[in-house]
């Protein structure tokens, strides 16, 4: 994920201008690598939407969209077997998967990353930060109901001025009242 | 200056416990060698209240505390000669400093260091991230009028886990209406 320095992952309206415009110098920041690292893609409908309107599906992965509102009825043909719809919660989720063989999944998108955060699913956190403040939009995170202690794995610059820091997250919840 | 990764300064009701509870293993993260590289300190009421509260003065830079409400004659007769308050506005306080001598102001504080960079103010802004999320508190940095791009100089990690971020800021103020 990315953040802009201030903590927004998108403009009040959801517009990426202000990280799609930053020039990458052909760099694609180990996204490649580390998607090879993962048995598959897990987001929200909201990333779903933004993804589906780039026009070319830009995943190899399998993707799971998790919605209260879509049925797998609503993914277009082009995408069946690419696109897997599920109401299910993070926890049975993952548990589903890792019944399917799953080893490691990709969690993308601000809200779904928080509620897998919240409920101690996630190890490891990759946020890449944008060299910029953009002073409101929507916030990146939200409120845990207590601290998360991050674990500092590594840190990586890059030539777009971008800054990849990679944490391990604890794995019990947040405690509340910190 | 130091938020924690999802943009806090401190907790809601001004606490920094999250902050001072990390272990620093004796690193003082650069701040002596920082603060040799200034002529001296720039801060507001708050921050200038919450060093009081230390109750041992850290500081061997002269101190410029920014407020409308304090005077000259509210300051302990132990800190003469080593605090002057004033009530200019940030351009006239820059102006006054160049014209004593000063090339370079060390300015602390959120809600300072934000007119600063309003105004354009700021050349270097070192940030440093904390391993840890709060959910909630007071955010570092408030609405600017547009987006404020950055320059990455450097990047540094510690062995806590925090990492140190050098920018440079642009020379005039943010744009409206980005």
């Amino acid at each position: 994920m990315a953040q802009s320095l201030d903590g927004f992952v998108a403009r009040a309206d959801h517009r990426l201008d202000w990280l799609t415009s930053i020039p990458t110098h052909g760099d694609d920041h180990g996204y490649a690598a580390f998607t090879a690292t993962v048995d598959g893609i897990v987001m929200g409908r909201g990333s779903y939407n933004n993804v589906l309107s780039f026009g070319e599906w830009p995943y190899t992965k399998p993707v799971i969209v998790m919605s209260k509102s879509l049925t797998q009825r609503d993914v277009p043909e082009t995408l069946t077997g690419k696109v897997r719809v599920t109401d299910l919660e993070p926890a049975p989720l993952m548990k589903m998967l890792a019944d399917e063989g799953w080893s490691r999944a990709y969690i993308d998108g601000g809200l779904v990353v928080q509620s897998f955060i919240r409920e101690g699913l996630v190890q490891d956190m990759v946020l890449t930060v944008a060299p910029v403040m953009l002073g409101e939009g929507k916030r990146m995170f939200g409120p845990w109901g207590g601290d998360v202690g991050l674990e500092l794995v590594a840190s990586t610059t890059f030539k777009s001025g971008m800054v990849q820091l990679k944490y391990r997250l604890p794995a019990s919840n947040p405690e509340p009242g910190a």
